[in-house]
């Protein structure tokens, strides 16, 4: 049962499948790239291929199914004209836009003491990132966020890659059917949904409504959007324990975590090493970092949470703002007159740096000082462009402690340091919960849109239900489908093992594809213009029994295919007119080839040029006639 | 990869382990009884025991954890008391409460050719099952629905086990909260939302808001109801196809699915042996068996649509009326004029029943045959009790056909259909999609009210998205609790397996499990008065570290546990005050238990008898030195 203690066959056959998962591509894909204004605004796809309709059943006898277009998180991995190298770290795609910018500065050493120190720290040597840059910094009074450039009417290279990623034009080829039924918090018109322009990137972050994670300090990172008018995004967490996980396997799960599509990873290490991890993590990462600092200035106080002070909090923003973190989960709203509010709680404080920050606040009988010293640390973010994450530390841990007011009362002050982090241009989002019934999901979104203004929504499922531990990844993308639909931006996954232990490789793939499932849910419920386009394409597939398409277009084209071959192993059966829900005998989508068949004829018979006023009786004969004359078999062998 | 060809010790050992899990009884459960007016009503509930709260964490020193009751739907298989034998059949429980009705008489013989051939056909004697009964009919001119009696007034005993199955009143003892937020389509204001009666269920089942499918020939099963103000049900589809599967595979896929929470059972199977099979799944199970009857009768023409004939299908309705089955899709709002409505959709016509009847309509050029003998149709379900589940056979079969005119136009046919029945008092409940965007749903489930006059819904899902074969009990998932919260009835489950193969065991239960949830997020969504108990007693012992009363308590307690030893397998860490997550230096639960404990210290300076302009700093400074005094550690060891 210990399956803690691998052997040694075990580790070595996990390293040997980590580095074919490293730079694998999906089948029938291939990395493209869109061009966008500059030679260096290059905006990765992945292109699915997609076979011919049989003959038989294509409309004029032949018919080409154009490839598919898909946002596409894996970076350079699946490029095979980029060599992969992890020791030296991916290419820095954004360095010339930074250094263009002309306001940012290389520092000789780390402005953080704690990162001074490990730098030169010999019992860290062996596991340390050898290719270390120097830190880039905002040059004394610049302000380097995207935020403030956009503000300034300045669209940015990083807009302009966003506009192109987001704005999948390039997929039509089956029309998007018009949205209708309900639709929430959309401030965009039905004419705005058809395009994303630049300048509709650069307006969405000067309104403070998206954000652009890009630390200057993680030139690596491809641009990507957080804001409820563009596709909903999806975070994955990863980091090591105290209890176990190396830094390979840390590494391992993050490039695993963007290959299936995370948007985002965010680096919850509490462990051994959590610098050095962190180093390689983003060295290697395509996507944005986040990070939750108290959790490394904790480890410096021996994990003493009164012993935390302002000082050594600061110096551990620093040290991670010059590794090239993204965003930071900063608990500022856990305020010392809300801590009294969770007593009476069933499961009382459950986040984590939410519990810390508490038990500070009593300790000493002071107010939060990440709320006290809220405008110094908008000075250091706004240094380094790090985005602001306000962490949600007095959110429920079960259904009963929903939308109370220990959760809503923070969920207030997180608005009004919204505001202040704006007046630095610093770029915010919100994270909300957590554990939440469906009838109460929408009170969340919708408060939180009122109180923080319209800055960007970051849950964590919510959970719709506290009894199905061990499925937790499914509990919550009920949930997640939800406010994703309702207006939030970002869905921070949850895997199967929440509440029970530390996600391995297969969980954090369940995590993602569960989520990748929500948001995209979202997405169609939301209209956004291109979604469909993949459902559409993958129906078409089904409906032709085009097996190969249907699992290759699919968002796990090796559970598809696996699945398949457990009832029907035959390579044969790939293109077989039937089923295995049906059998070959008959087949309902067979059927319907009939039907669609015969519909024509009666199209054709009511014409306006034939006669007006059909003999109805005869008519029917001549059907019946003609169906048994063309043998009317259910089932036709390819 | 052939992994439908096992090998004979896969065939042996699987056996071995369906005979354990035949009478197995989950972890710290026991079956219990609730006593009703009469001697033979006894409902069926699983009993958990839970552990006391640990000293330290017990608010009085010590701490006692009531056992909970949940709604069981595993049958006598899992009362030690009760002798199973498959041979044999289960128990006939209602047997006496049918005669002592005296309206209705045991035949001679069946009233079916083809159930009469099928008696002494030598070449499956050897796989019939031993012990066939007479069948039971209504006396000429009796109508022996639960509905007719219902209408007159009449509670039966069928009625009172359901009021005390759902009114699960003992499990009070942590309160549920008080429902706020959104509520759709609850009839009964909040007054009666806390408490079901005989005469409740009684008034649902005369008003055709709900269904109790109960056939006469069907004693052996628990009286369960369907319909919006009760609580969710599910259902879960098994049967064999042509391709594979046999009578004892699938008689144990069905006590399995009840074993983890199915509802109600449908044997859609289109293989071999279907009579026989059914004759088995109907006497071993506790559940009321649903059936698709054209899928035997188009067996019976061998498989070819055009050759069906209304008396093949009378027979075959009588046939599997005769053997017990407690609800039948009769795909009777197929009409000829809308099935040249989906020549233009995306995938036509997805539902079997529906293109089997599209095909025949096309073919004869006639009325669907299902159609015009609705009245006859009637007659023969109100001689035994059978509901209809009236088949959706134009449901959509992707994303881009939901909610089209040949879908809502076949509703609209339903409609009719309802009112119909209801004129024979034959109980209703209509089949619902199928794939619908999130934005879409609530239209189907207002329609359907509205067309339906309310009779109970019966949804497949319905899937959010296309893209994620593989996972579609997950992107369905999120479409039922949804549907389900807005006023659907019963959820039909889908599995993993879904549009690619067969579920096997496994897939089985993750689309029961899947749906278990969907079902309870939307009890607790549409505040069922006991929904929430079973969630704060998990959440309480979360909080309480009580690992073993967190896997007992969640709907599938060996998966739970599985997945915590697999990251911290020692027994001791059973019991200990970390979890995987955080590790054992912190803990964010154990932090809020010095919160707690603050907190209370701060009420009691707030005493009215305190002073009442109480020195701020001089009590923060009190606070603090009791805080260091006591240790304030995060981590005590147990």
């Amino acid at each position: 049962m210990n399956q803690v203690a691998h052997s040694f066959e075990q580790i070595i056959s996990q390293h040997e499948q980590d580095a074919k998962d490293l730079t694998r591509i999906l089948p029938a894909s291939k990395k493209v790239y869109v061009q966008g204004s500059k030679a260096d605004i290059q905006v990765p796809f992945r292109q699915i291929s997609l076979t011919d309709t049989p003959i038989g059943l294509a409309k004029n006898g032949f018919e080409q199914n154009a490839p598919i277009l898909v946002y596409d998180t894996s970076g350079v991995y699946t490029d095979p004209a980029v060599t992969i190298d992890l020791n030296q770290g991916l290419p820095k795609l954004r360095e010339n836009w930074i250094s263009e910018r002309d306001d940012t500065e290389i520092l000789d050493a780390l402005s953080s003491e704690f990162g001074r120190e490990r730098l030169k720290d010999i019992r860290t040597e062996n596991i340390r990132f050898a290719h270390i840059c120097k830190p880039r910094k905002a040059k004394p009074g610049k302000n380097v966020t995207q935020m403030h450039y956009a503000r300034q009417g300045i669209i940015t290279p990083e807009m302009e890659y966003i506009a192109i990623r987001e704005n999948q034009k390039q997929h039509a080829g089956v029309d998007s059917r018009q949205h209708k039924g309900e639709t929430f918090n959309n401030p965009r018109g039905a004419k705005n949904l058809t395009e994303i322009t630049p300048e509709f990137v650069r307006q969405e972050v000067a309104a403070g409504r998206a954000i652009i994670p890009n630390n200057i300090n993680h030139p690596e990172s491809e641009p990507m959007i957080i804001g409820r008018n563009f596709l909903v995004k999806i975070n994955a967490n990863i980091g090591n324990s105290a209890l176990g996980s190396s830094i390979d396997e840390e590494v391992a799960k993050m490039t695993w975590a963007t290959r299936w599509g995370a948007d985002t990873i965010m680096d919850l290490s509490t462990g051994k090493n959590i610098h050095e991890t962190r180093e390689w993590i983003i060295r290697n990462s395509p996507v944005p970092i986040g990070t939750v600092p108290i959790y490394q200035a904790l480890e410096k106080v021996n994990g003493v949470a009164e012993d935390l002070t302002w000082e050594i909090f600061k110096d551990t923003l620093i040290e991670q703002a010059e590794q090239g973190v993204d965003y930071f989960t900063i608990h500022a709203g856990v305020l010392l007159r809300y801590v009294p509010m969770t007593a009476n709680r069933l499961t009382g404080i459950v986040s984590r740096g939410g519990s810390i920050m508490a038990q500070w606040c009593l300790a000493h009988h002071k107010e939060n000082f990440l709320y006290t010293h809220f405008d110094e640390i908008c000075e250091i973010m706004k240094a380094y462009d790090v985005s602001f994450s306000l962490g949600d530390g007095l959110r429920p841990g079960c259904i009963q402690d929903a939308n109370d007011e220990a959760q809503f009362s923070e969920l207030k002050t997180l608005g009004e340091l919204t505001h202040r982090a704006w007046e630095h241009d610093v770029q915010v989002m919100i994270e909300g919960p957590g554990h939440v019934p469906m009838h109460m999901i929408k009170e969340n979104m919708d408060l939180q849109l009122e109180v923080c203004s319209e800055a960007p929504f970051y849950t964590l499922g919510p959970l719709t239900t506290d009894i199905a531990p061990g499925y937790d990844h499914i509990t919550s993308a009920i949930g997640a489908a939800m406010i994703g639909w309702y207006g939030t931006a970002m869905l921070c996954y949850v895997t199967p093992k929440e509440h029970l232990g530390l996600p391995n490789k297969k969980d954090v793939k369940d995590g993602i594809i569960t989520y990748k499932i929500a948001a995209h849910a979202a997405d169609l419920a939301k209209g956004h213009p291109s979604a469909q386009v993949r459902d559409n394409a993958l129906s078409k597939a089904r409906f032709e029994f085009r097996w190969e398409d249907q699992f290759n277009l699919s968002l796990d084209p090796d559970t598809a295919r696996s699945m398949h071959d457990e009832t029907m192993p035959k390579e044969a059966h790939k293109s077989a007119h039937f089923c295995s829900m049906c059998g070959p005998k008959f087949c309902s989508m067979k059927i319907t080839q009939n039907v669609r068949n015969y519909a024509k004829e009666l199209d054709v018979q009511k014409e306006p040029d034939v006669q007006k006023e059909l003999d109805v009786q005869k008519g029917m004969d001549e059907m019946k006639t003609k169906f048994h004359n063309e043998g009317s078999k259910l089932y036709h062998a390819v």
